[in-house]
């Protein structure tokens, strides 16, 4: 099935995705995926993480600013979530810059069973038991990438999304590059996290085919970050204003 | 006396807005209050919610990302605003979704004098004790809107506001509907917590016609909407920007 | 050295900048720390908070909505900043509005050594023992600007920044004004947030000249409001937006 198949399936289901975030890019996540066709909902407290993932059709846990009430939120959603097989997303910001985020990151992916771990090179080596530079290593080696998403996903039987230049997608011995976009997607705050709420739009619409809509989701927020980038807008956050834009904008006929 | 005219005694007395909300549409609740004309201030602290309040001329609470701590930060500020005839308005956010959600709402409306609840025709029926369904009965019968909203009120002694297509005001046997505005105004994150700080500025200006003051909000709150639509922006972003710049560029003349 | 240097010497250094702040304006500050061209890092958790400042160039703490955990966080951080060396930016939002603001802001100067405050008159005035209007004195007199902040700038050893109409850099008996920018830029929220973030970026680079990088980054953002208005864009939404555009599009030969 192609990504405008995807996208046109995605839209016809509007699934439900269930954010559990960070306060920083929250309203990001929010715009984004009611831009592109799905339903957001925000809910962070333990006391209904559960019953609220329970309407969702896909979860997305970011750690970006992770609290032990949050912890809390994440694991009774994805427990919740696991029983009813919904995918999870999960977004490991900033594991390997503190003990806490790479320790909780590793106990979500422990105790839950989670669709797809969607992170940068450094947070998915930390993740995978390399060492890695805290401020990422965005344009490290081929093989610097692909081996430690190989055996994370191997580990943990997710679908590894690595972003940077270009994306790689893994699961197990599968692999998938995702080209295109620009280079003006990582000038604002905010971008990786946009990409995982699109993960959870496209694999809650398809939560049997999480690796081909995880390409998919991907493939299509580089379109609107080209697109956008082709229409020349004046400093960063004009440009991340229009790839927002292109989110609803871009028609399945376009890809 | 007319919208313009409340507008205008709005600016006028610039009265402070005591928020405690969520944290996806914080600044644009924020934002909006300041562009209308009127100050917002943000603080969900229980330890200082009741003296923030008795600084304001308003208090907004909105249940969107709910948690233990702020429900206590919303009973304390609610306390203090009743005791000093403060007027508050309610966003019950999603009430219907989750027990922790209705029940919240529901012991809010109980612990407090709420002067408005503002909520779609969903989260209404739910506080009026009907069933609802969860994503929202927006394009319900007449009768589906006004019988919750009537019941709601009566219990309750708020005024109820039900936005949708169009907005219903109800207080006891009084009934407006407001019209106008446009239906880009759904396509953006964060719309129907503007609505209800927009009528936080109106009544904190007139805590003695809270009717009327409402009805304003939102007619001044659609005509904005409107006036954005007419100049045609591309995507729900632009439109959306637009329309908070309406509320600083709407003069009392233009309505 | 002139501003310009500071900026190009700052944009080299590419400073992480450790953000404790508010949920209002938390993505603003975010953006307009990358934009300027440093690094942006938010982390609120006790947990972290110290080993995410060992990180860091610099730490910038608000208590724009502060509460317990926060203040918790706050501590650690800071206490680990100072050990460290790493400069720390106090942005006092609020105080003098509740007496939980106020003995926190005083708080966090007792038991940290602060490198810079950066607050309004009304803030500055309140921290420094005198008495001010809740609303802010954005337009006292030149003494009653000047006197509170020698006198807190000498009691704390402290830099102390006053933002108005125009800004006041002071430390000990230096005095420094920083005029131009734009009256615009007060009608946007997060302006003054934003300064703080600015003040963090400049400081982190330059640790050991605290009051020079001080003046430069307002001078910076200044021109910034400068250069934004010179456009004459419709609305105080679209006009913050180009001022964070120009953020990253001012060259240190612009200055």
């Amino acid at each position: 099935m192609t990504t405008a198949e995807y996208l046109r399936q995605m839209r016809a289901a509007k699934p439900l995705v269930h954010h559990i975030t960070n306060v920083v890019t929250v309203s990001d996540c929010a715009n984004a995926t009611l831009l592109a066709g799905a339903l957001p909902v925000m809910a962070n407290s333990p006391e209904e993480a559960g019953e609220m993932v329970a309407l969702a059709q896909a979860l997305v846990i970011n750690i970006g600013t992770l609290h032990e009430e949050q912890v809390e939120a994440m694991l009774r959603a994805g427990r919740e979530a696991n029983e009813r097989g919904i995918p999870i997303v999960l977004d490991p910001v900033g594991a390997g810059a503190t003990a806490y985020r790479t320790e909780t990151a590793l106990r979500l992916l422990e105790e839950l069973k989670i669709a797809v771990v969607k992170g940068n090179a450094g947070e998915v080596a930390t993740l995978a038991g390399e060492k890695a530079e805290v401020r990422g290593v965005e344009s490290g080696e081929v093989n610097e990438v692909a081996r430690p998403a190989r055996a994370l996903s191997e580990s943990t039987g997710a679908v590894v999304a690595v972003t940077g230049e270009r994306d790689l997608v893994v699961l197990g011995e599968r692999l998938k590059w995702v080209e295109g976009g620009s280079p003006r997607m990582k000038t604002f705050v905010g971008s990786g996290c946009v990409a995982a709420s699109l993960i959870g739009c496209f694999i809650g619409a398809h939560p049997d085919q999480v690796f081909e809509a995880t390409v998919s989701a991907l493939a299509f927020y580089r379109k609107a970050g080209e697109r956008a980038a082709a229409q020349n807008p004046v400093g960063p956050i004009a440009y991340r204003d229009l790839v927002y834009a292109e989110l609803a904008a871009i028609r399945p006929e376009d890809l």
